[in-house]
């Protein structure tokens, strides 16, 4: 196997063991270095957001002190849902490699796929039906943004 | 305006000028009383996972104890990136009130319109082209996953 990707499944394995989570892990490595190591922490947190490439994420920018490391590389046990490969982007990573894919998770009963559809138009969701309230005074923050003078895009 | 949208813009404006993040502010709500309030915290924290949505998620659910809390809403003065989208459907959110949209976010020059076309095939990324390595023992977890027996779904 891949140093990285048994590192990312060993997680996997301790957080499902110690009831931590569902069966994820991820490893971000940056010039040969491993950087971060997480497993899915939403069971034991509390914290739906808290997937293991999200809780990797969150550790690599702590550790590195900057919220954009395109100088890393993420190992996923399984593909990306729709928050992590958003988060990733967002991290400005750009390369990805994962293991299992959203059919596998399946197996397991999560929603990968399920949202996956959901962002396609394929499946349904009460949140593709969202009452738009208030646009006027919420874009105005756009142009409020713009005015900020010290603003650092991210 | 809308009470709880008015929270989430005066959130907004807050972190902005403390220049903890971009203008986005987002608010929990269950039964009429206000759970949670958050704005987003990218610059602040160097966290970029930590968009309004997520921080008010977050906060949420460390509140009321659980990871599913599909008696609330969220009330977000955008319209909510894959990222957050996925977040709120892995917390079981039903309902989603927003203001601005995609299309206004690109006004503040922020990527929630390409990452929209990137969930769609519209717009291309390295991370559509990801490596798949070690697919069999990272398929292997969901079936560890499901032979634990004191397993908790989410």
């Amino acid at each position: 196997m891949n140093q990285y990707m048994q590192l990312a499944v060993e997680a996997a394995k301790k957080g499902m063991k110690a009831s931590q989570g569902g069966p994820f892990g991820a490893v971000i490595v940056r010039n040969g270095e491993v950087i971060a190591v997480a497993h899915n922490e939403v069971l034991g947190t509390n914290d739906p957001t808290a997937h293991a490439e999200v809780a990797a994420i969150r550790k690599a920018t702590a550790k590195l002190g900057r919220f954009h490391i395109p100088d890393c590389e993420i190992y996923s046990t399984c593909e990306p849902c729709p928050m992590c490969l958003a988060a990733i982007h967002w991290a400005g990573i750009r390369k990805l490699y994962f293991g299992a894919d959203r059919h596998d998770s399946a197996i397991g009963n999560f929603d990968d796929l399920f949202i996956y559809q959901l962002m396609e138009g394929s499946a349904d969701s009460p949140l593709l039906h969202p009452e738009i309230i208030d646009r006027k005074e919420c874009a105005e923050l756009f142009h409020l943004w713009n005015e900020k003078e010290d603003r650092v895009m991210y």
